[in-house]
């Protein structure tokens, strides 16, 4: 295993201790809980708050920050934050007008983030949930549901801006779950990632294999292929996502191509120029456009594409607004 | 070789297609000259023009916005630009105040970009240059000097700041050599990188073994040893870097830890941790931090680690600044 890392042991502490140095001008850290939080106040604004288990960074903490998370709350690597942990979270983001969590569908986030939602209610803070499932590679499989990929990313940003805007939690949430409704993700990957605590990659790809709908924590996708032109790979996610959208014609939508963790961003920005091709042959109006490394799988190699289907022209300007966050989106 | 791309050929094309698609709101290309410049022009001010060869994305065209640079001119991977299409970058730059260059220390860049200076000053433009020489990894053996790399992007931020205050050329080329004295860089590199064109590694590395001091274009370093702990790492260019700068205990500087292009955030987070603990040791002031892979080497796995000893406070002051470039740096 070949990375610049130290103790496995000790990932989550170095990572974060590295994480609140580099942007200690707008984040702080609560020291036993490590929950990451912004020093910007929204005072009785809502609060975002977000987490999951770490290996995607920049997710969730990178997003912490005046326009969108209040707090996040980083697990150890793919290994959902405990309740306790979310709890201070919760604490620390609330500003008096209740706290908004922004959950990626795992079970065991899901059942953490609840816990944590029941231990804030019982001290008297309103908090409310969203449920992110943007994978659509896995549809139809009898598990738990969809899981929560890139998209999320999407949601911090809607979201937090229309937060800073002074939207109240329930308008939140229910603009929150109309959103879920309407990203989808789907993701292909070159070469698989390894868990620093496991010191082997998670799965194997041959030298010439790629597969199309992988997970962020490496669960298996759905076909393997041989490596093909980027315009080929385009074409297949793009020809998924049609099917899911059941798109006509000049229909609205926002476009994020996001790299996996080891795919530079030179191949990230060819990916989208053949998915515009492939958007432009149905006269997909494309209101906003975004790619980059933001929800990653480790050192996974591989991209996902993620439409959003715009419904309201306020999301594309929520999508727009300026933040102040440690990684842009 | 796994990556998404089509054809190798037109790798160039695909790329700013992909890119100027991505971020149409902030920059327009010259078709014929693929050139890329932003749209915000500021009038009577100094217009800064960068570029070099492509495989270093985000670098160049990522930081071509208010606030950095005027106008990029992307080659072929790991190839100069030539001095015609430089030409074209100086001209639809200049917004009457002049235009400074800020070139990579390699010869074809030296070459190119000194050619269409002339091109420019016999049109009327007036036209300098700063040289950026970063990379300490190679001083002293006898090249044509030290390789510009990573430190590059810092020139592009402070300069680029200090021209939307309105500086003046001079002013600039002062400001940017002083500053390039005051950078240094040095990398290690865990994995080669694969220019597409050519389709396998421009090196080999075992299983087990990183290098030191390797170039941005995968030219040799000066020590192969066995993968080590972060920590370790760090020291090694850290020790470098003292030795370079022979500084203080309680000099200021600030630290920038790049990624080089499949190395992910977490690495570069991580690694910054060590060097923090290591800079802490010598009481080292440090002003200013930004972890990132902004100057990357396609494909390579590795970081770089950049220090500038801060001279003068403005320095930091132009280094947070904001800007409204495809990549926020």
């Amino acid at each position: 295993m070949k990375k610049i890392i130290n103790e496995p042991k000790n990932l989550l502490n170095d990572l974060i201790e590295g994480f609140v140095y580099t942007h200690h001008d707008l984040v702080d850290c609560l020291d036993d809980a490590k929950v990451i939080h912004r020093k910007y106040k929204n005072e009785g604004k809502v609060a975002l708050v977000s987490g999951g288990g770490s290996g995607h960074e920049p997710s969730h903490a990178g997003f912490v920050g005046k326009g969108m998370l209040a707090a996040a709350v980083p697990g150890e690597v793919f290994t959902s934050p405990t309740p306790d942990r979310i709890f201070e979270a919760i604490k620390v983001a609330d500003q008096g007008a209740g706290v908004l969590l922004i959950v990626k569908n795992y079970s065991g986030d899901i059942m953490n983030f609840d816990m944590a939602k029941d231990l804030a209610e019982m001290e008297g803070i309103t908090v409310d949930q969203v449920i992110v499932s943007d994978d659509i590679s896995i549809e139809d499989t009898g598990t738990v549901g969809n899981r929560g990929v890139a998209g999320t990313v999407l949601v911090h940003k809607i979201l937090g801006a229309a937060a800073e805007n002074g939207k109240s939690l329930a308008e939140l949430k229910e603009l929150g779950d109309t959103l879920v409704q309407n990203i989808a993700t789907i993701g292909v990957s070159l070469a698989p990632a390894t868990v620093p605590e496991v010191g082997k990659p998670g799965f194997t790809l041959e030298e010439d294999e790629l597969e199309f709908g992988v997970g962020i924590h490496g669960e298996a996708g759905y076909r393997r292929e041989k490596i093909q032109p980027s315009y080929e790979i385009a074409k297949e996610l793009v020809t998924q996502l049609k099917t899911h959208f059941n798109w006509k014609n000049g229909e609205r939508f926002g476009v994020f191509v996001n790299g996996l963790g080891a795919t530079p961003i030179m191949e990230q920005y060819i990916f989208m120029n053949d998915v515009r091709k492939l958007l432009a042959e149905d006269e997909i109006d494309v209101v906003y456009t975004k790619v980059g490394s933001y929800m990653t799988a480790i050192d996974m190699a591989g991209v996902s594409l993620t439409l959003i289907k715009i419904e309201e022209d306020e999301w594309t300007t929520l999508l727009k607004e300026p933040v102040d966050t440690p990684t842009i989106f």
